[in-house]
């Protein structure tokens, strides 16, 4: 099938619009006059330099991020961020106290468990601020965000930072607000999956970062948005003296700031892609609107889930349910998988549920779709 | 200028074949018949999984690896690396010995000095093999590899592993054979500039890696060759316990196995373009056939610049000249500007020495221009 003939629901990589993706093929090939691609070109060159620049000044334009904040791109992903937050941030907590500080976790999905081990492994003292019995829902492991009543915080000046995933692919849930954290502490959102989605308050986190496959580009690159204050750090053997894990360099946010996001070489084909993809959301109206159409495409799928119970169930309580990945289930032996068959045949494909937990996802693009599909 | 017009001699990134830049754009636009292209799709869906194990089998294939050694993709380049070898290998020492080994590393050049200071910043004792005094040729920092009878290495036994950069393409120097060790002692060799211009007995080795960007594919995977008795650990508190730093998880070569590549979001794409990279190389007959190539075209450029000393300096001793980075200055005021000037003019780009060390290099791609250029 061509690309017009498909929509793709996948929850990352996820579709991205066909006027970027053909731009970003053309370039591959040849760059400007530069006779190479750019998957060929000098990530220190003149022109990689420029992508670079101009990908950072349209991200900050559109996400209206205030001085306070720098951004740069990163490498090994999400899962990639999750170690570099523990390791920069207990560096950077450090820097200030001389102290190994505690970290907190809301944990709320299969990311944010994920984060919360890893921090655990590279051997934090790690807290969690919600009760692991309160996030539950029907029959899985979660889909609750528990009331701000039952939250529990360690002291605000033993907390390095704290930590949320804003949006979880695996079990649907997401953040309707930013959690309110004890002042002071510093706020760190993973938002791989739901970035560009909305507008944002960036001035109210210590750490905004995420892959770039769902909604900011291509896997190869990741985004961080990181307050310019958290940009400290002590020597490694003092690090090692206080039992904080030393970053490798080519993690090491102060590195890769002062090096303009190229202290090794980063693909300069994927920053591109996120450049030529912000031009696309700028054109479009920016944040407002696919804050808009993100929420209006879950509200028409939410609501068909609601209005016939004896057919779906959503294993999700109404007040966190993701507008990126709207997870259920469908009732009776084999109607999902014939689901998923009769729709592959009307070219709308990538809608299983996540292997972990089954059933049906269907996973926004924050896009509406470039092109019409041909047949429905 | 068009991709036909123009020579690109870049270290790296570098040029690829205009059949694998191609061909991989359109798999950029749409894949198979999936209506999606490989930025797109799930990095765990069937054409996926795919494009990885034929990357792997061919790569397998080309360098005759043996049953004892496994290949995967890592993410992080040469950079990431550094600090993966330094966690997981230290940690393989310890699964062994349950100790913390010494490390020992040639340094030779910019990127095995890099190296070095990886390992000593996450806290590892880092033993020099060569005399710092024997390596400055010509005023430059490196430039030799002084004799065996010099080398000195730590006790085997205490060993995690003995670390060198087969070609550093910042110098022009590139060791002539594989370097021996002590017995039982585990060698790993940065190829990040090298891998697949010549033959190699992968056997000697415990690890070889290297970021994709010069001869394998494009920044955003790196590949690894690992003999699997290394795919060993303990739990990351009894690391911590010895003072060994603690893999992060995405950066942990059992992991990484063990999920095929994929423990995190790989580019798909990046792999696709070592994938048809493979095929040209197979098809071209062979690493007999690229070394003899890159023998070949260095010969001739050493020859040129042996033959006119009032013209051209080499600061590269004789018996460790790099075949990838043909480095040299020319002598008189302004003459290298004017080389630069006068190539780009013809199309021949990407000559200008590294920005530390100046003067001119010529970086050999290892392929034979797959198109004629047009005018010279």
């Amino acid at each position: 099938m061509a690309r017009d003939q498909v929509h793709y629901f996948g929850a990352g990589p996820a579709l991205l619009p066909s006027e970027v993706i053909e731009q970003a093929a053309s370039d591959f090939v040849c760059y400007k006059d530069n006779g190479i691609g750019l998957g060929e070109i000098s990530h220190r060159s003149g022109d990689a330099t420029a992508v670079i620049n101009d990908a950072k000044s349209k991200i900050i334009k559109l996400l209206e991020i205030p001085d306070t904040h720098e951004v740069f791109f990163g490498q090994g992903g999400g899962s990639g961020g999750f170690a570099a937050v523990v390791m920069n941030l207990s560096a950077a907590y450090a820097a200030r106290t001389h102290k190994k500080g505690k970290v907190d976790y809301f944990v709320t999905g299969s990311w944010s468990s994920k984060a919360a081990n890893e921090a655990k492994r590279l051997g934090l003292e790690v807290n969690l601020v919600l009760d692991p019995k309160l996030v539950p829902r029907g029959g899985k492991k979660f889909g609750a965000i528990p009331p701000k009543s039952t939250w529990k915080f360690s002291d605000p000046k033993e907390t390095a930072y704290v930590y949320y995933c804003d949006n979880e692919t695996v079990d649907g849930v997401e953040f309707q607000t930013i959690p309110d954290v004890p002042e002071g502490v510093e706020l760190v959102a993973d938002m791989s999956s739901n970035f560009l989605s909305k507008q944002i308050d960036v001035s109210r986190f210590g750490l905004i970062f995420g892959g770039a496959q769902k909604n900011i580009g291509i896997a190869g690159v990741s985004l961080y948005i990181i307050k310019k204050s958290l940009l400290t750090s002590l020597p490694p053997a003092e690090l090692i003296q206080l039992g904080i894990p030393v970053v490798p360099t080519f993690l090491d946010f102060q590195e890769i700031v002062k090096n303009n996001s190229a202290y090794n070489t980063v693909s300069i084909f994927a920053v591109r892609v996120v450049e030529l993809n912000m031009d696309y959301l700028l054109a479009k109206g920016g944040l407002k609107v696919q804050e808009a159409q993100s929420d209006r495409k879950a509200e028409k799928l939410y609501e068909a889930i609601d209005k016939y119970p004896q057919l779906f169930k959503s294993p999700v309580e109404k007040d966190c349910r993701s507008r990126m990945n709207i997870v259920f289930n469908i009732v009776g032996d084999g109607a999902e998988e014939q689901f998923v068959k009769q729709a592959s045949a009307k070219g709308l494909t990538g809608i299983k549920g996540h292997r972990s937990v089954g059933g049906i996802r269907i996973s926004n693009c924050k896009y509406k779709s470039a092109r019409p599909i041909a047949k429905l």
